[in-house]
């Protein structure tokens, strides 16, 4: 229980967590008993009546805080406008995701939305304007639950919506159409959402780390140097199932013996060099059985690297020892690439910023690399972008209801952000 | 197609052939359209109507051939006596079972029938009694198909049927009690099957390799030294599932790689002996996904060798691994004991007989373990044993349609089963 010293000691901070709580109050599932004390599940996916609750509650906040402009936009990202004194002046464009993973925490995403909406709060309460105007926004979706799609509200920012998500149907049966349609969206009005990314000066985005690194360093926040680049696979080992028991071990062709060799391959070539990681994480022998040797083996191959270079060197190397394997024990494979990420590297110029901003606010400079993807990302694709980290606590957990923050540390994010706006003034 | 030629070249051999074809029509499920000249599935699962059929058929062959007396026993046991000049010399106790896995060939048991009643057969041409009398068994059950039991046939022989097997139910919910009473058998008379085993001087079985050893070593036929003892574990390996994009390779604690460590380790443990064999039949991250490092990763252990010995101390090795791997990965797992069968080594002078037979018939002698499980390991445990394996064609494969002997090879067998007759006499 916070003492009222603890109250006092970071004001901004327990504000971040109140506002978190409150939004967490919206779900789609209603959550089964949960003992007193105990985080609750939160799922938010696009468009349900949660997901809309959410934005309301949103726009309402930012008008309460002083935004000049607040509201919800075709694809339903909720934006906020603080105008500067210089309408001419390139904008700084932030913000994060309100959508969430199912049986998610209430920061991954949220954090990147509020952080700035305080730092905007406190600028009007002491009458001050930037010289540029700032737009925070709310991103719509990002997590990839109700449809086949992700980072549907950043991608409509750079006018990279897809038209034939229109078509995707969620589990229901019910198109991204008619949920758009039932949400009182206007389809037609989802283009011209598209910003002209000469009129910006960049994207911020502050989120929580979702893993371990700024917990085991010992530091509140992080200053991300890439969006690492990722390149995904499904595949099956062939070989040939035979008798456990009567065919000598010189004579198998053991598709798991050989999937075997190749996790242990991945795990040895990403941990030589620190920023990579590769992992195996469906391996299964379909119908095993106890005295069979293995004739087919499943696997899948996640391969992700700082910037794109490293990654298709580990990729190569990945690829060419399997074919090694495959051909040393008489096995065949058939491998289907699934997924390819170009890195996005943040801005070095507005990396300078964040490292400044972090120092400023009296805290160590900690430089990592994001595993994870985020709008960032998809923003990259127009417009300069850096992103800060925020230590999570439980060892950094997150897409789970244990997902948390400190409030200290929660304050430190927006004593810092306030702090990169001072920079950029 | 054979020529006039093959036909006279070993028209032994060709019996054996046709009367495996003969009882080969008589299966449990009617086959969908087979092409022509392909090997039909056969299934043939304990007392179903096709197996009485079976039973039937050998009963009838054997009265034909001239045994002095063959029957169906109270478990379903066929049974054939051919008496020989000293009704108080230790008998030759011989055969193998006649029912089959689903989808199996049809060698597999029945051979080791058809020989010694092709022995029969000529001894009793040539008005020629051995000195001692010869009991050609073809057991109702080995394989476990149809009751959670094996052995059915070879243990009521030696007085170690399971009354508790009685009460088990078939997939269609009929108890064996029921099905031996549907039979016409009489589940009282059961335990007055048991030999007394000071009556026999052993029991010889033939069988088919259902391996690719004596493909290999291009020879006819192997002599076996010892049924191999195993032992089975299933387990699950269990570690932290986490996100594959921002969980450091350090901080990982992979149940998957773990296990594959462990598979590489039973692989070239194995392979250090050349008569163990030792699998990883099962590997299996539940619900695994391309972007989550594998938390639990199920798997299994099926270790054997020839003699308990060596199986004994492959299974430390195995544990002490597993173990150590655990540890050094900050894993835990759970381990069950599912199974543990000792090594049934073939009696030395009865190998010895084998051996004569062989070289007799002008084949090279060929020495191996079985790695399968046969009647012959469940007979040793009341008198002594040794067994002759035959050539499959199709590189050995068994348990499939495609299992497949040549009449030159059955002939081999039929006239080294006559040797090791003559040896005895």
């Amino acid at each position: 229980m916070a003492s009222a010293d603890d109250v006092t000691a970071h004001p901004l901070g327990d504000a971040i967590l109140a506002r978190a709580a409150v939004l967490a109050r919206h779900t789609d599932v209603a959550p089964a008993d949960v003992p007193p004390g105990s985080a609750t599940p939160l799922t938010v996916t696009y468009l349900t009546p949660a997901h809309r609750a959410c934005a309301a509650q949103l726009v309402q906040w930012m008008r309460d805080d002083g935004f000049d402009e607040a509201g919800v936009d075709a694809v339903g990202n909720v934006v906020g406008l603080y105008r500067g004194t210089d309408a001419s002046a390139p904008r700084l464009l932030t913000g994060s995701h309100y959508d969430t993973v199912r049986d998610a925490g209430r920061y991954d995403g949220r954090l990147g939305i509020l952080v700035p909406m305080a730092c905007v709060r406190a600028l009007r309460a002491q009458g001050r304007r930037l010289p540029f105007d700032i737009e925070v926004v709310g991103f719509a979706e990002e997590e990839g639950q109700r449809f086949a799609a992700t980072f549907i509200g950043s991608s409509a920012l750079i006018g990279r919506f897809e038209p034939r998500w229109l078509d995707l149907r969620d589990a229901a049966g019910a198109t991204m159409r008619e949920a758009l349609r039932d949400a009182g969206h206007d389809v037609d009005a989802i283009p011209a959402i598209a910003r002209d990314a000469s009129r910006y000066r960049g994207f911020v985005e502050v989120h929580i780390e979702q893993g371990p690194v700024l917990v085991d360093a010992g530091v509140a926040l992080g200053v991300v140097t890439s969006i690492n680049g990722s390149v995904r696979f499904v595949g099956e080992m062939r070989g040939v199932a035979c008798h456990a028991g009567t065919t000598p071990m010189r004579r198998r062709r053991d598709a798991a013996t050989g999937v075997a060799e190749l996790a242990l391959f991945v795990e040895r070539r990403a941990s030589a060099i620190p920023s990579l990681v590769g992992t195996v994480g469906i391996v299964q022998v379909p119908n095993g059985s106890i005295n069979v040797v293995p004739g087919r083996c499943a696997f899948s191959l996640d391969l992700r690297a700082p910037d794109d270079a490293l990654r298709d060197a580990l990729v190569a190397d990945v690829l060419a020892e399997l074919d090694r394997i495959a051909t040393r024990r008489g096995l065949t494979y058939v491998l289907d690439e699934t997924m390819r990420a170009s890195a996005a590297p943040c801005d070095e110029a507005l990396q300078q910023r964040w490292r400044n901003a972090v120092a400023a606010v009296g805290q160590p400079i900690h430089l990592l690399a994001s595993g994870a993807g985020h709008d960032a990302m998809k923003i990259h694709e127009a417009m300069p972008q850096a992103m800060l980290f925020v230590r999570g606590g439980n060892d950094g957990i997150s897409h789970n209801p244990l997902e948390t923050i400190s409030a200290a540390d929660a304050q430190l994010a927006v004593e810092a952000f306030s702090h990169l706006l001072a920079q950029l003034a």
